[in-house]
């Protein structure tokens, strides 16, 4: 829910918009607002700008981004990142928002998980389909057990060090972290539900040889049931296409993928259907006055999930925000052919 | 207006949408319609594409195209080109949509003023700020004598054979045309509203050279009157600064260069507020079904003139225009990376 408030410190950033999300649409969005006259800064919940055509599908070659035949998702977030480089936008990533207040007056007061808070006169939310959060056991016992002894990310290696650890997947960072585990954990077994990886070639080929040496396990199946009675995670039930096998463990590190998840977007009681945000097609404005959405976050009759489309309803957005943060002052539409300040930004960049 | 026929002949290009401009919007919405399975035809006024890009402002540097920081309007045409070429879209450049009437069951029958004729299950408007058309001189006596004495462009140089020809305007057609004529005319006069041209510096000095040689006239002012009591063109009137002067003349070619015009598309029934097309924001639909509008022509509220709009506007008319001419069939929307067919056609182009 969003709460009211009339706390604002100093400490606050100030901004015109804070955009939400550093995929194509936010990076667009982020140069568009610097078109316009808005200052913006920008956060995402991943350590680097792209979203998910970063993390999903980096070199994969897209073909329906207008005037650019073909390129990879990593070619078309390194040309939006060099398009916005002018205004140089401020990223606070690896982070993401937790609470957002509306302040009296209408501006909006929004904090990230790391503590950072925004002052802004507007929001524009290009998510995506929503954060990426690592994909979760569906077991009731995982969820007591996570953080001590069921972990989906390294924070400290320290705690695997002389303990039998079992790691499940089967994509790069369950390999990396098996192989980089091996020299201090007391045992390190990888469990993967099939015989074969999605992982780099040199990865696969030094996990077999540590098999084939003894000095790691691989069990083949999935993850059944975890067992702690005393307490403390003690073994680990795989089922198999035969049965099913109990590994000892003291740690679990489970390494799935990221899955896409609205996260706290979905309390500000702005979700529409399916998680997405509602908005108008004139503004792209969801049911908050000030409150944007673009791209595949945004919801509206006939939304056609294209990049394009997000590129369009940002530039929308933000000329509805642009009212919210200078209401006295009316913007004229410059064609960017005839716009010298921005050639001379351009310039200045590309120099 | 728009008449309803159930005409109809073999000779007619069937295809399932017709794209009417030839400028960014119409070129991307070529390759769109191809990604969609959808087969396409573009008809643009102009002998080359590019529109009002490359008419008016082929070398201006354009910033604001998503994921291209900067280039030129030629650039930009020569990337969209390149980018439908996969579909190979037939163009019918020079000439224009003369008429449009519906075929009983809703398809529509379109004819240019060069008898070339399309049965298209859609047409969209992708026209910019409508055809160029030359602008015209303002005098009612113009229009008398038009085609016959007062020429906007040449199509046949030997009219001018032996002939005092006063040439208007002071641009590189202009000038060229000047010069094309000297050999040929019995006495050229250029007539232009200012001692300066905008034209090439070769063309200029090439002018210059002629009228210091006394082989041309060259006459500062502004075009007053045409003289013509007994029915050909005699003689030309021109204001200047400090009164007017007369200059014989049996034929007049008037080079101001091009204006926009929507030109038959006001007739169609469809013409919005200042000649604009007004559409839904749902599928960029007019009021006619089957006839959308994209880019600048396209007229609803809170519509921004950026090219980018463009490409969104037409990306969602082509889905329902796919529905007009597929009924019975679903499309499934692909994400281009996933869209093993279109990977093999770009490269199948780009080999």
């Amino acid at each position: 829910m969003i709460s009211t408030t009339t706390s604002s410190s100093v400490s606050d950033i100030r901004t015109d918009v804070l955009i939400v999300g550093a995929g194509p649409v936010g990076l667009f969005a982020a140069f568009e607002a610097g078109v316009i006259g808005l200052s913006c800064q920008i956060v995402d919940g991943i350590e680097r700008p792209g979203g998910q055509c970063i993390e999903l599908y980096p070199d994969k070659p897209i073909y329906d981004i207008p005037a650019i035949p073909s390129c990879t998702a990593r070619d078309l977030v390194d040309r939006l990142i060099e398009q916005c480089r002018p205004f140089e936008p401020a990223m606070h990533l690896g982070q993401r928002i937790e609470t957002l207040e509306q302040l009296e007056g209408g501006r909006w007061l929004a904090r990230t998980d790391k503590g950072v808070t925004f002052d802004a006169a507007a929001i524009l939310i290009a998510a995506g389909n929503g954060a990426f959060v690592p994909q979760r056991l569906t077991l009731d016992e995982a969820a007591t057990l996570e953080g001590q002894y069921v972990h989906y990310s390294v924070s400290d290696a320290d705690i695997f060090a002389g303990k039998n650890v079992v790691i499940a997947g089967g994509g790069d960072s369950a390999l990396d972290w098996a192989l980089a585990l091996l020299p201090i954990a007391r045992r390190v077994t990888l469990v993967h539900r099939r015989n074969g990886f999605s992982a780099t070639d040199s990865s696969v080929a030094r996990v077999h040889q540590a098999v084939a040496a003894g000095k790691m396990d691989f069990v083949i199946g999935t993850i059944a049931g975890l067992h702690a009675s005393e307490g403390p995670l003690e073994s680990i039930e795989v089922r198999q296409m035969d049965g099913s096998v109990r590994i000892d463990a003291d740690q679990m590190l489970v390494l799935f993928g990221l899955v896409a998840a609205l996260g706290p977007i979905a309390n500000w009681g702005i979700a529409g259907p399916a998680g997405r945000i509602s908005v108008d097609t004139s503004y792209y404005e969801s049911s908050r006055p000030g409150i944007f959405a673009a791209g595949d976050i945004a919801a509206y009759p006939n939304k056609q999930k294209l990049i394009l489309s997000g590129f369009h309803e940002a530039s929308l957005a933000l000329r509805k925000a642009y009212t919210y943060a200078y209401p006295d002052k009316k913007r004229v539409h410059v064609h960017s052919s005839y716009d010298t300040k921005l050639a001379e930004r351009v310039a200045a960049v590309h120099a």
